[in-house]
């Protein structure tokens, strides 16, 4: 199920222009969000961070498209869970880098099954030699230009990890492969600042906001590798896996069953629930 | 007119697949190239350059594939000359970053007029705050993931500048938004290697292995800002444009009228024409 500029429709092809620039440069950005009992969770939140990455981009979409087009697909969404991604690009422009003066933006979005299997699973990870560039705006963005993380996953999942570990080129950690990374010592907990390379995600967000409730004191600043080697609990969050503890580093074993990685896991699965009424476990 | 996996359709659009992985994820490649008189110039560079690349990526287009995709448009360019772009992706995937096991590429092409006016005309630059990342391979692809020189290009000439100067995340001269940068100092011609993440454009090597041919000695090695401010001529490389002449770099003008670059451009126009038995000039 997909659906394009306004219009939904089954499987996944559509008339498509070829000329668009999501498609010839990466020129675009998405969202992916989770919908149960047909509620996108934090839909707000996902709406906010699109409009402020386009305005980088230097173009518009109407917020009430975005919308318009979210719950279009999201009514189609089952009630137990679904994953809904959208899309939105500058459009078709002619051959070429330079942007149409006058961009006519591309709109599509779609809905994939939601596992509830994934979540919260365990992960290795392995540092990455590609590195995120702090020197782009991009690295602060979800946007189009995601091949650098797909060769480190694939990386990693090749040398026996489950995900990589991005060191920004300043050689300090900015996140998994489209996951952000935490740390815990003692009540503290510490993830990197946006300015190093790192996307601000939307569970990366909630786990700020919700930490005091799980007895933590959270911070913003850079972490080194061993920063994180050294740390009680490392644990990576993004949309659909929420939170996932890091049970090692390399060659490096990690500390697991952190109570407060626990109570943070448990105070969005109650957010979840409050927000859209359903048990995202199923 | 364009071409998607083997057959050609007028104007743009074609039945696409919205999951296709070159436009969710930006994961494939794509080449520039110019046909004249329905020869593609330097073809074999350019199907070299893209297999080398896609091996990067971990899959595998194979190249009478690519070669047939290429014919297949270059047959309907009109004689005076077009520019062909052909891309490939790795194919559909289900959501996610993670590629699929047994990929099934996606090729595609499309057909842009050749406007002779454009070839070797004079740029100013502006030096951009965005970096290319020479800690990641994608710095020395042709890949989807153009964002980042979109984003510049369209800043210098917000600030009155032709193109942008792109600096490595050391500091050092990379590229323009797409095209190479040399420097001529005396008999030297110089030009920053690939490592400094920099594309191994075509043009680029053409001039490194015709500049004997113009009484020069070619010799990679990286370059600083101050190390073109300086420099006796700097000139930009790329498919369509051939040579273009650099006259100054943000504030800072640059020596112009170098018989140098001159006899450079004289010597790959020379060689466009005994290739393709058509003038570029028109």
């Amino acid at each position: 199920m997909i659906v394009l500029n306004g219009t939904v429709h089954e499987g996944r092809g559509a008339l498509f222009d070829l000329g668009d620039r999501g498609l010839t440069l990466g020129d675009g950005l998405f969202e992916t969000m989770t919908v149960f009992g047909g509620t996108v969770y934090r839909l707000g939140d996902h709406l906010d961070r699109m409009s402020s990455g386009l305005a980088v981009l230097g173009f518009e979409v109407p917020r009430e498209r975005i919308a318009g087009d979210i719950a279009a697909l999201a009514a189609h969404a089952p009630r137990s869970g679904a994953v809904l991604r959208i899309t939105a690009t500058r459009g078709v422009g002619a051959r070429g880098l330079l942007p149409p003066e006058t961009p006519a933006p591309t709109l599509f979005g779609a809905l994939a099954p939601y596992d509830p299997a994934i979540m919260g699973v365990p992960v290795r990870l392995a540092v990455s030699p590609i590195r995120r560039n702090e020197h782009s705006p991009l690295s602060r963005l979800k946007s189009l230009n995601y091949l650098d993380s797909v060769l480190a996953l694939a990386q990693a999942r090749k040398a026996g990890a489950d995900d990589a570990l991005l060191l920004n080129t300043a050689g300090r950690a900015a996140s998994a492969a489209a996951a952000n990374i935490f740390r815990v010592v003692g009540d503290r907990l510490e993830t990197p600042p946006v300015s190093e390379a790192v996307l601000g995600g939307i569970i990366r967000g909630r786990v700020l906001e919700l930490a005091a409730s799980a007895g933590l004191r959270a911070t913003e600043r850079p972490l080194s590798v061993s920063d994180l080697a050294e740390a009680d609990a490392v644990f990576l969050t993004n949309s659909v896996r929420l939170v996932q503890p890091v049970t090692g580093i390399d060659g490096d074993s990690l500390p697991t069953g952190s109570p407060a990685v626990e109570a943070l896991m448990t105070a969005l699965l109650a957010e979840v629930m409050s927000e859209t009424g359903t048990d995202p476990r199923g």
